[in-house]
């Protein structure tokens, strides 16, 4: 075993993503000629991906990739598609006010829409101050993202954990991904099947609403804008008000989609081959379901009986209002149970008990092998049988009680494994709330504790919205550029499962 | 192995200590002689005692205890003696305004007297309102609480573990205090030795300083009162306002002290043997100190650059204040940490990120071995090292690294139970959370979530004060008598290290 890092190898590889970023980079253009804007910015953007992955492609010829170099090129690779994916709002910002025009900022949007988090600091989102083709740019970086996860969970993280580093585990006890087909490659070309297959139909069904009167505001392009962000578990809008922009009939259509993002990719292809009772046999399916309707019953209970009581505008009056009360609970708890982070309602304006509530749903994540964020419902599973388990071992400490996920038993080390993300994820997400608030403090800037605890959690569980300042309404521009570079990074290493992120910073990684 | 539970053993034993809390009770009646109250309170609580420690030695003649009997009679003797502590607020309440005299609030009170958590939901704390008797037998309890917790921690926690149950492992890895000297009983009496001991030191440091002119207020009957409050970590005062109640000399000197109490005590006992050496050796306290004096550093910066504003009345003004930004850093730091909660400002006053930095140290709590409450330093330290080994078996995941703690390796099967500790932990807090701010909710009473996640913090990591309604100058009065039990419940279990009580909650502790 040859243990320098070749380097050169992933960087190679990344320049290759690079040169295949000009493509769906038509898209905007194509945009810009359709609504007669200025096709500078997105000529010159291709031409700059162009450049940048020819260059890094020169690096190496080699494609082999050993688990070093492929956890290099998944790390490398996201941010340098943040990179390049930065380049039009910079282009595009110059001599405007836009705040998109500072490269923080510019570097931040695009991270987040490629990480999928929708976590935004544009001042204003309109379009008498952003081109059609800007604000498409936008959606499509999440709908890149979503195809990009998907890669990452089905070909690369499990690769990686058969070569025994067990990096993530996530799959491990729900289907088997890798032995749906023989080969990865043909595995992932199905569940980009999927995932096309589902933000067609979102598109079908969207504009069907549009021209049967049920939703007056979604224009195709609302429709294809939102298809892009809603299937990657995304959250990003070109409404200023995200989904309260559309009618009830358009949020209630909504929650299905979310929740299908959030699910398992590798269940709808089971149903696909006839084998649906799967579905409702998977246990994290079934805790998944679970947690929403649970959360979302609360909730509802909550709102109908007045813990929205300042909310007028956005959302409208829930207290004694059933339909309202159940959509606004079962669209938020949704939303950010899942990561996807849209809002239909401002629910910086909810009482104290009901922030709480939406704070323990941010925490749940997506299931595995789906486009959510988070810790991931599975990890959540393993992490409470294991509690289980150790009140049990209190008891009977001779006892050898394996836990068993679906009737299988869980590997030991995969669990260990398990607690090892929740825990890391836990932890990192604590130290980065500590850094904001005091990189707040340090420029005078007044940060509650549930405000900064919120940007630590919803930069590094890619969700996007959090409480106070950056609600669903509100944006992260007001904070320092170094919280923002710090969130870039939690944005980065939430996505990427923290685990090729963090294992770059050792030293050992590089040297032994 | 026989495996019914013999409760009437446990019973029977707490009966015993019922009965020995007769003698404690002494004190409080003697207070109430020299200052001409009523002695009818103390006198029939003292009759209650033994009356009802009688009737429960009477169900069994059995000593022994197995480990599922001591961990009934370890529950089950906290919650009796809270009980029987309880009736003195009771009596003493009856026909006056007291809030005391509610049952709820009684047994609340009691609660967080004798597991050292210091809450309190006293209305008034005045010797107008409440009898010196009253008052010191609340400070009392909490002293009791303390000799309790050194029993606890050195005779039958590690027994249990002994036993292979490794309930907690806290002693394991640092010194083994079991074996300090050949039998349980004889440790127990050596800490007590050490316990008493400090408590007297710092009866007459404090006189000394009264004595001397730099603390008029400290009166001997304030010192003792708070020498019973501070070895225990315990943080009851007889005055409203706490240690701000004293002068700067008075502020400083409880700093070491509360330090002390939240040191493994074995440590001293080394110190005293003439192996002192060994404290700055030992991980655990190495790192406790680190700990104290970076959350001290860093918060005494942001007290001297302002995140104290308003602060005006009580800790004064510590911008551009040097002694007293320090002062007020290291002693809140140091109090929230060790879990003792004295407070010398109103801190519910400081900015979100002062708030922020206090509600971390909150997590750490006191060292193995101690009378501190919480998750515990040497939890956190092994529970950091198997994170570092997660990260450096991402990348060489064939590579065997035993997690080493001065020197020593520590047992998988105690870093998994750590694991299971610090989760669970972490995990009851939470959920207590979301039951508190749903109760809140519920009866319509206003909880911002930072009140609420520290009043479960507080509670169950014993530290008494939290923010918001419940700073350090507030109460727990105003929630509901169901959050207040489900308060008396974290407070109870978190004192006894969780699994003695969560086991009880389950079905094969009783059946198989
Ligand atoms: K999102
Ligand atoms: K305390």
């Amino acid at each position: 075993m040859r243990v320098r890092v070749e380097w050169r190898i992933s960087l190679a590889l990344t320049g290759t993503v690079l040169k295949y970023l000009s493509i769906p980079l038509l898209v905007p253009l194509a945009v810009a000629l359709i609504y007669r804007e200025e096709i500078f910015t997105f000529s010159l953007t291709i031409l700059f991906a162009l450049i940048a992955g020819h260059a890094l492609e020169k690096l190496s010829s080699e494609t082999e990739l050993r688990m070093r170099e492929a956890m290099l090129f998944v790390a490398i690779t996201w941010l340098a598609v943040a990179i390049v994916g930065a380049v039009p709002y910079l282009i595009a910002g110059v001599g405007t006010e836009s705040s998109l025009a500072h490269p923080v900022n510019a570097l931040f949007e695009s991270m987040s829409g490629f990480t999928t988090t929708g976590a935004t600091v544009m001042d204003e989102i309109s379009y008498e101050r952003h081109s059609h083709a800007i604000l498409l740019w936008r959606q499509l970086t999440q709908w890149l993202g979503g195809m990009g996860i998907i890669v990452l969970m089905v070909a690369i993280l499990p690769e990686l954990a058969m070569n025994g580093a067990q990096l993530v585990q996530s799959e491990a006890p729900g289907p088997q991904l890798q032995k749906l087909t023989p080969r990865i490659a043909e595995t992932a070309r199905i569940l980009w099947f999927v995932y096309i297959g589902f933000t067609l139909l979102y598109v079908i069904i969207l504009s069907t609403l549009h021209f049967t009167g049920y939703a007056p505001e979604m224009t195709a392009f609302n429709a294809i804008a939102h298809a892009f962000t809603t299937l990657p578990t995304g959250g990003f809008s070109p409404e200023a008000n995200s989904i309260a922009a559309f009618s009830p009939a358009v949020q209630w259509v909504a929650i299905p989609f979310m929740i299908i993002a959030g699910t398992n990719f590798a269940l709808f292809w089971y149903i696909l081959r006839g084998e649906g009772n799967l579905l409702f046999r998977n246990p994290e399916f079934r805790t998944y379901i679970t947690a929403i309707g649970t959360f979302s019953a609360l909730l509802a209970g909550m709102l109908y009986f007045g813990a929205a009581p300042s909310l007028s505008e956005l959302g409208g009056t829930t207290a004694g209002a059933m339909e309202n009360s159940l959509r606004q609970s079962a669209f938020q708890i949704t939303s950010l149970l899942t990561s996807t982070g849209y809002a239909t309602s401002d629910f910086v304006a909810w009482d104290g008990s009901g922030k709480l509530v939406l704070l323990f749903a941010m925490f749940v994540g997506g299931s595995a092998g789906s486009t959510g964020g988070g810790i991931k419902v599975v990890r959540w599973l393993v992490s409470l049988k294991f509690l289980r388990r150790e009140i049990f071992a209190a008891v009977h400490p001779d006892a050898i009680r394996p836990i068993r996920l679906g009737g299988t038993v869980v590997d030991e080390e995969v669990v260990r494994s398990i607690l090892g993300f929740t825990f890391m994820y836990l932890f990192v997400f604590v130290f980065a709330t500590l850094v904001i608030a005091l990189d707040a403090s340090r420029i005078g800037y007044s940060l509650t504790p549930l405000e900064a605890f919120s940007a630590s959690l919803a930069t590094i569980g890619n969700i996007g919205p959090g409480f106070g300042s950056i609600g669903p309404f509100g944006s992260y521009l007001a904070f320092p550029d170094s919280s923002k570079i710090v969130m870039i990074f939690l944005m980065w290493i939430g996505r990427l499962e923290l685990f090729p992120v963090l294992v770059l910073l050792t030293r050992s990684y590089w040297r032994s």
